[in-house]
């Protein structure tokens, strides 16, 4: 199977060749096989799909290195009252960890799917899926089960938040998590994450967990300093984190660590733009020389948008990106903060994840805000 | 033709009747018949074509009661320049009637059937259509008539801006508008329009703008109160003007003349979140009794969404609505914008303009921000 996208009028690369005009794509089988200048690409024969992009964009697929997409349950209405007043508080999680344990395992499967079903018109061709509606050991490994179905990011979140039934005995429920659930646990995951937030775990706590899961294979990735600073971010750069996720609430030593460091910080403008929090400053962490990866977190609580364009749109508009940045951010981005290098630019040798907008620039995915500019969706090849 | 729309899991009405639950809709040509219980409603035959709405929400169509979409040109790059840290400045409209007066006639339809399209897509039934971007003769009797083709709901706004030629003398542009461009435009529009603000149009100008049109049958409407305060909304109330549209900058004596009047306040939050303006106070307006629309201001310069969700997020977002007055302001607010009583509310009798959306509930449109949720949509009873 060969497919070739010509007449591209802006092609994104990532990659040192930069934006490229008049351009073509060719695929051969789940990868990129050539691109180049438009009037150079190969000619038709009768294995190949010629797509014209009519002087349109092409850009990466969205890689989505943040969602929460395993659970049962509405909260729409807990999202109505905090739109008419409330605030948003951590422990609405545990509504969705009752109905998720309630529910029946082809109806998690069924939203789990549709999810993925969302997210791919959207053009999202990664995602990266957490555990952590379950946390109990058994609905825990049905959580990253279920998800290792659907994606090859799967993250073992157990210590999302401590279940009701701990909350005397914190410690407890980490021993639980570290021992029993993770052994359940690590043979469908690649990550291990955790929780560490007033209100939710610890920095030792959170450290417990990180080198439980490092020790038995798995990559560490955290959230932290969503609603406050600590030492997490730092704890986390220390053990070789992926990712530190959220950081609206981070110090100047923070983001000196992060710069200095291999770990990207993950925003999550969705989060910000549903609860009325603050929003992070990108243009701080940009200019600090930190990574910075867009993620949708998509979740029935604190952010239930599956939409990259969506955030692209809200960092640009709050977080003092530029469409450009923002773009890479959602995109090579991502790929860095799952440690990917097969994803997120368009080069030969890299899996053909591609989008064609229905625009003549990426910049419309700012421009023109909440509008489906997906045209077209390439997942390894294969049209979506 | 008849359709049943059945198994819906929520009915908004705007009607006495509320929101029905376990509910069903009968459309007969381009009017509601019939709704109520879905237990009651008429059994099919072999006319009877039945959608199944699966428990999902089921809405009036939106009623987007501002746009700008007769134009040509791009002004990506402005927008990029301006969310680097410029400021919105009125004249970038110039390059636009720049583009749009060298534009052939047949490339302007097929950019607004474009726009149209997108619209429809989106859930938009009824769109208002302003003229603009020509600012002489020949350019806005085109637009006008163009704009014919697709809408009812025509505006002639050749007092959107001085165009460049008149910057001298710009009451002999109004001069202009009231004379021969009046003449050309009138017997293709139903509404009279102008931007009454520092910068574009005095009060006593826009006056003698909104009292011509009058005088020649047509229906006046205005852009007021956007960039700063003044009497422009005042003057428009005492000429029974439909619509205030913009209302960012409003005195109290303001607020209480629209309270007092039958003139609507249409905010435009898409403009506010491409130019990084400040956001109207809503909540302070429906508090006064001021009966409020959403639209989309679908323009190339301020706000290039085109998109009734993500117009309702934002307002709910910072505007203080909450998700059902956003949806009430969208629907029938935007038929009270446009003094229309045969839509923005199911009833026996009403249009049948009737989305269907991919979700249980009306409020997972600024619950879900950016995500495509429009599975069907009815327009005159036929589905987009
Ligand atoms: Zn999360
Ligand atoms: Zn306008």
């Amino acid at each position: 199977m060969r497919t070739l996208i010509t007449d591209i009028g802006e092609l994104t690369t990532h990659t040192a060749a930069g934006v490229l005009r008049d351009a073509a794509v060719l695929i051969e089988g789940d990868r990129i096989a050539w691109l180049g200048a438009a009037s150079d690409a190969p000619t038709g024969d009768g294995d190949l799909v010629v797509v014209d992009a009519a002087g349109r964009a092409v850009i990466p697929g969205f890689i989505d290195s943040h969602s929460h997409i395993v659970f049962a349950g509405d909260r729409a209405a807990e999202f109505e009252a905090r739109m008419a007043g409330g605030t948003y508080a951590a422990g609405g999680i545990r509504s969705t960890v009752a109905a998720t344990r309630a529910a029946e395992e082809h109806e998690l499967r069924r939203r789990l799917r549709g999810f993925i079903d969302e997210m791919r018109a959207q053009g999202t061709t990664t995602v990266e899926v957490k555990s952590g509606y379950g946390l109990d050991v058994a609905t825990e490994e049905r959580s990253v089960r279920l998800a290792a179905e659907v994606t090859d990011e799967v993250t073992f979140l157990g210590a999302h938040v401590v279940p009701a039934e701990y909350a005397e005995d914190p410690d407890g429920y980490v021993d639980l998590v570290i021992g029993p659930m993770l052994d359940a646990c690590a043979p469908y995951a690649r990550w291990i994450d955790v929780f560490c937030e007033t209100g939710a775990f610890t920095v030792e706590q959170s450290r417990r967990v990180l080198e439980a899961g490092i020790a038995r294979g798995l990559l560490p990735r955290i959230h932290a300093a969503q609603l406050g600073s600590g030492d997490g971010v730092r704890m986390a750069v220390a053990l070789g984190a992926a990712s530190v996720d959220h950081g609206t609430y981070l110090a100047d030593e923070d983001i000196a660590a992060l710069a200095e460091s291999d770990t990207v910080l993950t925003l999550l403008p969705g989060v910000e733009f549903s609860t009325r929090q603050p929003y992070p400053d990108a243009r701080r962490l940009i200019d600090a020389g930190v990574t910075v990866a867009l993620a949708c977190d998509t979740n029935p609580g604190s952010s239930f948008t599956s939409s990259m364009p969506f955030c692209i749109a809200v960092a640009v508009r709050e977080m003092g990106m530029t469409p450009r940045e923002a773009l890479w951010a959602a995109t090579a981005g991502g790929a860095a903060a799952l440690r990917r290098d097969d994803i997120g630019r368009v080069d030969v040798g890299m899996r053909a994840d591609l989008i064609l907008l229905a625009a003549p620039s990426h910049v419309h995915l700012s421009y023109r805000p909440g509008v489906p500019l997906i045209a077209g969706v390439w997942k390894d090849g294969v049209t979506v």
